[in-house]
């Protein structure tokens, strides 16, 4: 049976952070699937579109990876796509008692489901989505916080 | 003097893990009063007469358990309820830095005021009710994490 | 049945923090046991004596307080004084993660248990006896940081 | 080369803990410039003309305490300024997580600014703006939580 | 190539919580080779024997499992049994924080490392080694705490 | 008036991360005291003369920065060397709760001392003197975690 993880997440925008979680994680399983999350009731920051093409850019010399988007249930997407794990960095104690509630009750939903937590190298760890768009909004650079290989689309 | 609680909080909806916390204080106070609090410039999400139902549902074989809804301070209605304690369960440590704030804040308000921190059952504690609120928008089912009583109405 | 609480610690020396902790609980219960640890194998900093006698003089006038020392789990002394709560003072999120895995496992020994958590005020949060065991160690001054009523025995 | 300090934040209101800080770290400056950020999309509770006069009452009597409104990065907001230092006031734990990920993305944006982190006074600690925005939208009293000099403007 | 993971601790006792680990991360690895720590200036509480013993005992069912014990840097052997991950539960987040700087660490000394994080149970999280030695020197009962499977040699 | 700042610690031995510290706060004091602390009762790990010897030769370089070593209370050393202001770096939102207790303490002990705390870069933030005297006990290489200056001693 394959090892099929679920990295689920706005990615709005990717960064070099999300960047390091899945090259880390990629000797740990068969296939990682990069799910962006789409909201009906919110649109993100970044048009969806190009979220996604950042992201196939970033990985498109890995085999491995795949990317989609899905609205709904994270749990209702593992069980679609046969993926028994769900992949996430975390970054600080605050992240982590976020994603253990948010593990415990996918677990709760999906008993056979296990998340697996990967750590950032600690240099990237400052670096979240939230703090680049605002620095994005007023004109700051962001190319360094964001993978190299979309650095050419910014 | 009659030890009386005020329990306040949204309850939008209410979970088992609010359930336990009264239940584990029921030995410790005279009444306890579950105090829904009402904003006037943001509705919930399920209505207040829905929120209210359940919870006196839940509660309704306790006659020690009594139900309102409120707007305003919560330290005005322990004052007008002559409740002397407020009753909050913690989960987890971002819990605690946030409880531990409003619980000082009111103690400033008024002096004679103890807030009282019991643990919900660790298997709860990752239920809350807006990850709730985001698995049954979603057509997830939440019976499971919402007291047993009202799984019927859901 | 009467509420009463244990308030076990090995009180080496009592603090502002703990006679807080114990004033504001006072009208929670019928009767607060102030339980001083002892560990057969590694004796305190205080003799026995003095700490026991220091939280005596502490809360004389207070009919509902009682000292005792104990040797052994904390849940066996609960059943012994057929004290259903455990009352614990909480002054960080770090104080709280340890807490809680102790109160989780006293539950565990004991279903009817409830450990029941009540704030420090703000400014008595630093004080621990550890810092004051070392402050008076390097001759320093902890008259400021234990309750009023042992200045004239330090 | 002067020690010139930026102490950003939206001071909506100004609280005694911001007063605390700025006070405290006063010998360790030669200049600290109070700066109110703005958002073109999101005015905040009090007007600005209003936050920013509060906060010149507050720090009338010290030569070293500029006030002024910026929109944008706080680090350009720096360079404009020449000042090489951040100030930031820290309460719990969570805030330092928060304040250190924005401290170590500002000097991945200006290598040579450094952020100062100072406590608040414990009593001060539980003491937010957005608690005080709270309590003023429902008529309490927030005169003993914001600086004595501007209690006549409430 | 295999997936080889080192599960590292000293298990003085092994936990239903160590337990529920193994068990989670079963599927993601080839083996997993259960490590106990041993120091050579400290014994641990129970005799290094009893402690392997008790861990091939709980995993004998499972052909996955290698129990063995080591002195010495965690990274040496690593590289020695060609393990190119660790295996962590996490339960709080002070456990995090600890645990992101051994991790990181092991990383410095050893790049192609990486450290797998994956939750217990919520109802296993309290439990802890250091907890049940006390409870055990104190004559109370840790079956319930302890693999079913080992519950007869106590 | 001058700006003296002391930088108390163990130093055993001395990290990358405490040299980043010292650097990054050059700019902020006149004169940076690094002062060993000597427990009479607790030798360390490294003599007292190497430590000392690896810091001078660490900031030879920088006129600004002093050694000593000290026995006793922190605040006491503080008063002796006219110092107004303690140094510290911080890592972890556990080092900051340790760190909050300890300023309070001693802002009580010396009520016109500050305490300033800056943040380490976040590579070298996993870096402790406790993990670097485990992997130097166990013939690790701690050359790449200590400053580069005293790398030719070890």
């Amino acid at each position: 049976m394959d090892r099929i993880a679920v990295f689920p997440g706005s990615f709005d925008p990717i960064t070099r952070g999300h960047e390091s979680v899945v090259i880390r994680a990629l000797d740990l399983f068969d296939k990682i699937i990069i799910a962006v999350g789409v909201n009906s009731n919110k649109s993100g920051f970044f048009p969806l579109e190009k979220r996604m093409g950042w992201i196939k850019k970033t990985f498109s010399a890995y085999g491995k990876v795949e990317v989609l988007y899905y609205e709904g249930l994270t749990t209702d997407l593992c069980k679609q796509q046969n993926a028994r794990f769900i992949l996430r960095g975390i970054r600080t104690s605050a992240d982590f008692e976020y994603e253990r509630s948010i593990a415990q009750m996918n677990k709760a939903l999906m008993s056979n489901l296990e998340t697996v937590f990967i750590l950032t190298t600690p240099e990237l760890a400052p670096i979240s989505s939230t703090i680049l768009r605002d620095i994005y909004k007023h004109d700051g650079d962001i190319k360094p916080f964001v993978p190299e290989k979309i650095n050419s689309d910014l």
